[in-house]
């Protein structure tokens, strides 16, 4: 919970409130918990804004996650808050044709670009690009084009970013990066998964 | 997102799937985003099991974090999912006598008490302490006590604690601990706060 007064006053011709309401760069990385189901925290403060709130999961199982899904799906539905559209790579992305066979490297483009049409359009105020630091890091999504996209993408448009080996190039670009340590998991002590915690 | 087999199968005496059902206490701490918005998104899945769900916010502002207060509140009242409640701290927690005029330390010491009936009572299933690292760090609410109630917990009963601090004791106890580390906040760039984004 930050408080208090920023460290620095930028130089930058902002005033403070414009300074206050830039569009921010959000990377949650590392090898603990917590990095997606930290973001989909966070579009609980966009969806109570009343912004558009647009989630692409960029991971092959369509049932990872269910709980946050069917969750942000009655926020989004409820006629309280903002709207919620739900992107997922492991169903093919539902604006792609359904007996196209892609590869995942395929699929990850494919979601990349739709979130390039998005931010072009400003579909969405507050973003969710869930698991988007691996094909980043595989390389299947060319990191500086991303880059270069959030940083001319229009208007007041916030991105949150997750995953394991988030590029360092990424972490440099970003406005806020997390990293969340593992310090300590059940599955050290031989304890599995379960319903509820893991998903 | 812990995948495969665990590293070591303990000789506990518990099946599998009496271990992969054991009710975990976890701990969220650092300097680090991130501790309680986790927290509240392990809540969404919890709801999504149906579970009812107790948030015990230990904040002196009745007013942090009402982005996922109204998101956690709508969805308990959708009629899908468990049902939740919201107990604030900053408004004098809700079993109190309106006119009492309580200091944080007693505020703290009366929430820690309501947490102990209800996990008596098996009031929950899932339970965020949210920001209880703090008074326990204080000195507030005793530590050794927090983790024997917790130890004797009956049920099925999963706690989630977050804040900075947490005490190493607790730490220890804990079956899943995660340290939320700060690599990059936008306060370092003398950006403030902002709607939606950290409220």
């Amino acid at each position: 919970m930050p408080q208090g007064q920023p460290a620095v006053v930028p130089q930058d011709g902002l005033t403070t409130r414009q300074r206050r309401n830039r569009p921010l760069v959000m990377v949650h990385t590392g090898i603990g918990k917590g990095k997606s189901t930290a973001a989909f925290g966070m579009a609980l403060r966009a969806w109570n804004q009343g912004w558009p709130v647009g989630v692409f999961q960029f991971v092959k199982s369509a049932k990872w996650k269910v709980g946050e899904e069917n969750a942000l799906k009655v926020l989004g539905a409820s006629g309280e808050g903002g709207r919620v559209d739900w992107h997922k790579m492991g169903e093919g992305w539902s604006w792609i044709q359904r007996d196209s066979e892609q590869s995942n490297e395929e699929k990850a483009r494919e979601g990349w670009e739709q979130v390039k049409r998005d931010l072009a359009a400003e579909t969405y105020r507050f973003y969710v690009l869930d698991e988007f630091a691996y094909p980043l890091h595989w390389g299947w999504v060319d990191t500086a084009e991303v880059i270069e996209v959030l940083a001319n993408r229009p208007g007041t448009q916030h991105v949150v970013i997750t995953g394991r080996n988030a590029p360092a190039e990424l972490c440099e670009f970003a406005d806020l990066v997390t990293d969340m340590s593992k310090v300590r998991h059940p599955m050290d002590a031989g304890q599995k998964g379960q319903r509820g915690i893991e998903w």
